[in-house]
């Protein structure tokens, strides 16, 4: 019988293909490795080697185009780098071999690096990137990294997967995910629910696979099988296949299966994501991520600039609801025109979101300015929100500006704890909320989205964060105003469900994922999604609180879920 | 009249004496200054004067001792660094001006220690530090810093404190602190608390007083007179002496008005402690932070070495109750010989605390092992908490550990949000719940407790924590089981009436503040105490909060509050 790994699904959907490993790293060369005795052509083959990486670093950064182009040159410079071959030559001309020199030499220059710390440190690991692949090129070892030229889909395993690991996956050749570590709002999660691959994290002995191996990953229920009989694993794909295709022709109105609507709306972070929001029905936007006009410039963008991005937002969506966040720049997505103020230990609680406007009132005035004009004629219903609000006196402060600048909808993020216990309070203050699960759940847990150590407690399901949820559904509903949900905790079918039971009015996610949460919602009542949400803050923890839930939500076998 | 500016009152107490502003830097020399033509003069003068800020840095360092001796001695090294005087030297060769080259120098070695980040960009505020010293030598302008030779008491005044700024404070000659930045839990307070001086922070305008300045402090309202009338201001000072010496004789158990027993403890961070909670009347330990045996060194400290520690506080408090908290390092107190398994960017968010030890068990069992030999026999009733604990998963595997180690009371913090949140759960498997209100604060607001930029958030008079304080309170009681504090909420008259009010059943704080608790508990009833928490927590706001339980607390005038 075939072996099954178990991890926590989050991006449903089968695939079935041969396990690539992402190498991490090459075995080392041995110390006191030596040439044959003719430095000069030792030095040579280097030399041939490091251009070969360097060349090939451009050729990859000019396909994938935009930052990635520029991450990947800037790596190449590196690789070309004069005193770090100066240091390769110095050992290569007391005896030692190539690849032990490379690997000496980088080493060196690593270690000022890493203890340099800061925007250096952080370079530690493209310098360690270019040694790897020089070294592969002098040894025949394979080349560590994502396969740049496979030609049959495979299924990449992982500890876990970084945004450098992945800015350049060919989509059509990636059947699945499996990572080691990681959790529902890890990297892996979040880009593989916009890809619409299957992924499995979070799975216990994915690393020790061995390369090649064949699985069958099903991205729903988290379990992976290893060498699992052919037929059937073909059979289990083509079902799959099956009901993507089913679902993928689905659109209209969210709905659960008694009629009670759910405004199914997608979110957006640039003009990209638009088509995919089409494509899948998406009923209007509820998440408009305004950041990647702020960052990666020298200037904040003009009004006019700002004015004509809104406007092409709210002209896609005619007669639909399009909810706009202001600049949530800090944390991790510095403003290079705006550094904060001081250092930040933990930039996560630091200046970030609305706490950056409340220091620059004159950018959040540009941002609302250009926003409104934006809105004049649109045929959409123009939402505008504010991010990282803690306090009553933020919101006030922050709805009386939207107002004054003409834009009648203001509403609030509810991603800090205090801001969904006192959401009694701050309903009284603004139009709407929209509950932001992945910083919510890494406030509530004190656990970094982006800490691989910690992924166990970056769930949505911990019952302390539906309480949250449902405190501030509870009170959104009782002063009869809208609580939306944009994190990722939308787009899990089956959460999704319970997030209704708790009381939440509408769902955004990245738009890959609408139409199985459409699918979800169909097949369960209102009450059945209620009855959902009671069992699962019932439960001590995150695991048995999604296994309450999922047994009263009878219709998700019917979906592979 | 005289003109009043008004803070946060965070350490009660009145002084009366001339402003000291801590100049945080000197007027930078004019660019293009020559010296007279003598090079060699000039050089001998340059290096004259950074010879004796070097030698007055080691010399406060041996006054100091300690910690404080071996940053000095650092900082002394850095003064006499040939590099730097080779950098000055070739300046003054070419005509610059000693003052204008130990500028220049100093601050292209600063940018390339800026741009390094990491712990080398930490010491920027060092080198800074000496340059402006040896231009104050050169130029004779003021002395940045501390007074080190003041013969009066001073008040004082900065934008903020930071620890080092203060390691050198005399605190016989501290009259009060006024800082126009931080919060309740800012290192000022915390320090003020722990010195018995008395503080006011967040105070707008502080920085703009003229040096010098008469300054009528007082620590619970908040209030700065400036250029108080005489005769009154000595008197205020008279009667806040003579009632803090009334209050000083003071001991016995803690107690309300009406008979209500809270016992209060000491917050205990090392032996030097001891002292200052039992001349305090403190009924035992609240909290013995076990930090101080692991931290600034290479290996783990022996299980012998750790039992002999723990021992000599249970000795010392023979019938009392000394609540050990194990060790929570990572975030802001790295372990040097266990560093993080990988970058954390958000330290406070990551794998710190009981989290560390879930990935070494070895370590707790270690740990638990010598606090169980420490209690063998002794007359103290030891308990043990585990901070940041999130999960009901998490809090039975310490208590379980905890019980096998033959420990009978075993607890934990409450100080993430979640753990708050589903205090009713976590109460069926713990013993007993401690509230780390600072953690709390910092985790329920997002806001960082060392980032002055959010310090208005960093209050634990935000409604939103009180709710989560009345939560682990109201479900620790209907358990049967104990509720304390031994964050700094405690120490603060005022907020452990509404404390007290919410259900918390102890109090532990920095040894200082325990007469003044007292004293407060005793002045009001346990229904005025309710009556202030709900009052509190009916309140939008943090100042609205502090103010509406103040208005319930009819007794606090009577100790100038």
């Amino acid at each position: 019988m075939a072996t099954t790994l178990k991890g926590s699904g989050v991006s449903p959907g089968t695939g079935y293909a041969a396990a690539h490993l992402l190498v991490g790293s090459i075995p080392e060369p041995p110390k006191g490795a030596v040439h044959d005795g003719d430095a000069a052509a030792e030095k040579a083959r280097v030399q041939a080697a490091l251009e070969e990486v360097a060349a090939d670093l451009e050729a990859r950064g000019e396909r994938a185009g935009g930052e990635a182009a520029e991450v990947l040159s800037a790596q190449a410079m590196m690789a070309r780098d004069p005193g770090l071959a100066d240091g390769v030559d110095e050992l290569v001309d007391a005896g030692v071999s190539g690849e032990r020199a490379v690997y000496e030499a980088f080493g060196a220059y690593r270690d000022l690096l890493a203890a340099a710390g800061g925007y250096l440190g952080e370079r530690v690991a493209d310098l360690d990137d270019i040694r790897d692949r020089a070294v592969a090129r002098l040894t025949g070892a394979p080349m560590p990294g994502v396969p740049g030229d496979a030609a049959e889909p495979y299924i990449l395993v992982a500890r876990d997967l970084a945004p450098a690991d992945t800015a350049l996956l060919d989509r059509n050749l990636v059947a699945a995910f499996v990572t080691e570590d990681g959790g529902p709002t890890s990297h892996t999660a979040i880009l593989a629910r916009a890809m619409g691959v299957p992924a499995v994290v979070g799975c216990a002995g994915a690393t020790a696979l061995v390369q090649g191996t064949l699985l069958l990953v099903d991205g729903a229920t988290g379990e992976v099988v290893i060498e699992p009989e052919p037929a059937a694993a073909q059979a289990a794909v083509a079902t799959a296949r099956a009901r993507a295709e089913a679902l993928s022709g689905t659109s209209g109105p969210g709905a659960t299966a008694d009629g009670h609507p759910v405004p199914l709306l997608a979110n957006v972070g640039g003009p990209k994501d638009l088509e995919a929001a089409l494509a899948n029905g998406a009923e209007g936007v509820g998440l408009y991520r305004t950041e990647f006009l702020f960052l990666d410039r020298a200037d904040a963008p003009s009004e006019e600039e700002q004015q004509a991005a809104y406007r092409a937002v709210f002209d896609a969506f005619p007669g639909g609801r399009v909810v706009v966040r202001t600049l949530d720049a800090g944390a991790d997505k510095p403003l290079a025109f705006l550094p904060p103020p001081g250092e930040e230990p933990n930039p996560a609680l630091g200046e970030r979101g609305l706490r950056m406007f409340r220091r620059h009132p004159d950018m959040m005035a540009a941002q609302l300015g250009a926003l409104a004009r934006a809105a004049e004629g649109t045929e959409a219903i123009p939402y505008v929100m504010a991010p990282m609000v803690a306090t009553v006196a933020e919101a006030a402060w922050f709805a009386e500006a939207c107002h004054a600048a003409g834009l009648e909808t203001a509403g609030i993020m509810i991603e800090v704890p205090s801001a969904a216990l006192r959401a009694r309070d701050l309903a009284k203050v603004v139009d709407f909320f929209s509950i932001g699960t992945n910083d919510l759940t890494q406030y509530a847990m004190a656990a970094d989205r982006q800490v691989a150590g910690v992924s166990e407690l970056q769930d949505p399901w911990h019952p302390a964060v539906l309480d949250l949820i449902a405190l501030a559904a509870g009170a959104a509903g009782a002063a009869g105003k809208g609580c939306g949900v944009c994190g990722e905790a939308g787009a899990d079918p089956v959460l999704a469900c319970v997030l209704v039971g708790l009381g939440v009015t509408s769902l955004s996610m990245g738009a890959p994922a609408l139409p199985w949460v459409r699918a979800s919602l169909a097949r369960h009542t209102l009450d059945q999604c209620r009855a959902a949400a009671d069992a699962a803050r019932s439960a001590p923890g995150a695991s048995e609180a999604k296994e309450a839930a999922r047994a009263c939500l009878t219709g998700l076998g019917d979906l592979g879920l």
